[in-house]
């Protein structure tokens, strides 16, 4: 279409590329026009639709950033802070749209991601899945507009090879739970329930974390009263929600003024908060 | 305590009635003030507490609304139409918080109701579960911020008694569906799927209707994209919940300049949209 | 009618003998023809049914339990263990069914009761609702034809104010599931998984507590693989299930020989293992 | 490992093929010795796992099923009913396993396969997973233990593209409740309920069909009674599970004699029904 949006993508061999790539193909909205890696790369130089086993695409896979941003509407980019920052500063000469998932990054990371906002449209989220990013909003909101009389649980499941609980989506719940309510997480958290515990503490936010088979993540967040239960529930079912959120994002972001943005604003919830 | 909301009940003899006093009296927000039935019930004269097979309570049932509105800050009524009416007017006479939960009032009744809403604080709802009046916020502002990618069914399950499928409930939250998105219901709904249906038809708002057992009302909104779903739940598992939504509502109208209100008001969330 | 099952109730006044005997008394497989208290007890000699704040059953209330097995087909019991043993005793000599939902029996109480079911039909179980007792006979039986690719989690929730987690229906589970495995549940527990847990051990059960609201009992047993899942789920919306499963057993106790019987054997599930 | 089970896969080139080589290939409990294909197709003579685009496997795809499965120990068949006929007739010839996972096969074909019953040991299932298969087994057990108090709802939830509603597997799951309960599913169906349908009949069985997203496939099959529910749910969230399956009963058929079996027998449920 002549309309589609031009959309670049870094790290194209790693598995969150690819996956870019292939939806991106498989979308009219889009037109691919870049793939980049890092230089000494063996895709470098190669079709990436062929580098990928697949036919031709017509995009020949580069590591000069700069050429391939200057020829594009938008770059999607789940890389490493340092590429990351790069890449913004690439995006703002060409003065497109920035769409970050890179994880890991730091205070600094994050300041120097700022001088490039003046040129470029940056949107960056810590997870880039619409639902999870409604659903901590959305928790936000209820807390806050519902009283102690309603116990919350946060109730996460995933596959048996994380090692941590609960997960990174469930704390990221909690807190904005207790930012609803104007509490301190650490002060109200409850956490590995077991044994003689008590009646529950009015207040408490508390947590419990499922393991099982490949679950790829469930969040539930419950508020449970008297005669009633309100639950905020998110299912993933394909890792490729990230991939689509970007692309979500970046749609999003054409047009737009430059400056930074995080996923609320991509779905319109930022202002009322 | 000596700054609890003195309240009074209408239809003191009805289910409701009596689960509004036994809350009430559990409570130490409110103070049981009065209790009001028709004219020639046989609980007139009686102290309630006693007439519903308790304790006495002090409270003596009456029929004179005047009487007891004048010494009180708020009266709780699911009554009937006609009845609702004239408890406004006492209510506006006396100048207290009047919470309405009586259902079937045609816009006429609706009209009269307004013209006591400068001296009475009138907080009404087709449905006083805080829960429902949420999800049926939230149901509208998630369907607002996510696109068609994005299915909408709408799940409900009851009690093998009820006669109508979909619920009251499940089709309004359809139409708070239909509201966010912009469309109207009518030309989007999908409902009693069976047989060779084709394809789901982008855009369509689905519904589902479960029957079984005592189940008091779960209903579930499923915004399903690929790779990822969205559910917002409510379970009633008391019928109880309408009652304490009214006297939430009570509370939340102490102190609030007359008008017309409603569960939107009390949870906060009117404001937003 | 005719052929109705004359049943006696022990604890009349009691929260579960009140349940049991208004659900008798609307069923019209059963007649009440008892109500057994303890001696001293204030209802003793009053009308059951008006004793309860209701119409005249045509029951008076009586501690002489002899008399009153005397003259029916079953009595219902969930008191204490001392009362159940002298029930069983009367039971006995009555030659009837007796349906004993008291816990907290010692191994040596249940020895006594043995003592009785060669005259009494003796049906007896720690739970009496059908479904949890149902499920506990299906966890077995999954968990026995599910090998390790399969992570067994058993997830319960209950109201704020239970004190122990898990719940003691979960630890029930949980031995079913490695009853089934061939395994002993105290080498594979997982229980109150927080903070870096390393990835979940091969073989591990599972235990979660969810806690809110006024819940009365959800229990789920999921068994999950790579690319499916199996959960077996019960819900109790009613603390009256008990009761009922009382009732059930009684009823399937009619005309049984004299013996030791339990929900398993009521369900017609006891042959299968 | 030297006593890994020898495996040929037929519609090598087939998404169900590739998956079931993939994984068999991961799996040191199974050695790939047979990869076939129809004449003609253009991967006979690729080594399968260059054609599959990754590592060589040492595997050449083959058109000659006779002496493929003269070599190797199990062949595994998702085919069409004329050419899993013939595989039979070459496995029955190699007195080998054949797992048939192929669907549409007639009256006609079963009796067919028959008479290769008494060389080879055949294990065919119309739904090869593991937890489609047992929920079958206890919604039929379930439903015979329990009575029309307890009402059955069949409850299904599918991706946006499924052109029929009820799914396949929750008809079977609906026959195997109507077998339990000694009824006729046409006699008790109620389906596509919707409008003012009147209270729920007793002893009907209930569908419902949800559509949305990419949903692989949820079923649950609900028994609702005044106070309990019991759920038995299966989530598949991998079409990798049918072929899993497969590869289960492969194992399981190792030095078992000749035969006809189904998944009923792998999971060791036949013997109680």
């Amino acid at each position: 279409m002549s309309d589609s949006m031009r959309i670049a993508i870094t790290g194209a061999s790693g598995r969150m590329g690819q996956t870019l790539i292939s939806l991106a193909a498989a979308d009219d909205r889009f037109k691919l026009t870049g793939a980049i890696e890092r230089a000494g790369h063996d895709w470098i130089g190669r079709d990436v639709g062929e580098a990928m086993g697949g036919a031709a695409s017509g995009v020949i896979v580069t590591d000069d950033a700069d050429a391939a941003l200057s020829e594009t509407d938008a770059v999607i980019d789940f890389t490493a802070p340092a590429a990351t920052v790069q890449f913004a500063d690439a995006a703002a000469k060409a003065g497109i749209v920035h769409v970050i998932g890179t994880t890991g990054m730091t205070e600094g990371d994050i300041g120097l991601l700022a001088r490039f906002a003046d040129r470029a449209t940056i949107i960056r989220a810590g997870n880039m899945s619409l639902g999870v990013n409604l659903l901590v909003q959305l928790t936000k909101r209820v807390a806050a507009s519902l009283d102690d009389d309603y116990d919350i649980e946060v109730i996460e499941a995933h596959h048996n090879k994380k090692v941590d609980a609960p997960s990174g989506t469930a704390l990221m719940l909690g807190e904005a739970a207790a930012e609803g309510r104007g509490v301190s997480l650490k002060e109200v958290s409850d956490r590995g329930r077991d044994g003689i515990t008590g009646a529950r503490k009015r207040g408490d936010i508390g947590f419990t974390a499922i393991r099982g088979g490949d679950i790829i993540g469930e969040h539930d967040v419950m508020f449970a009263a008297a005669g009633e239960r309100i639950i905020l529930r998110h299912v993933a079912s394909d890792r490729s929600v990230f991939a689509r959120g970007a692309l979500k994002a970046a749609l999003w972001g054409k047009g737009r003024s430059p400056g930074e943005y995080d996923m609320l604003d991509v779905l319109g919830l930022a202002e009322s908060d």
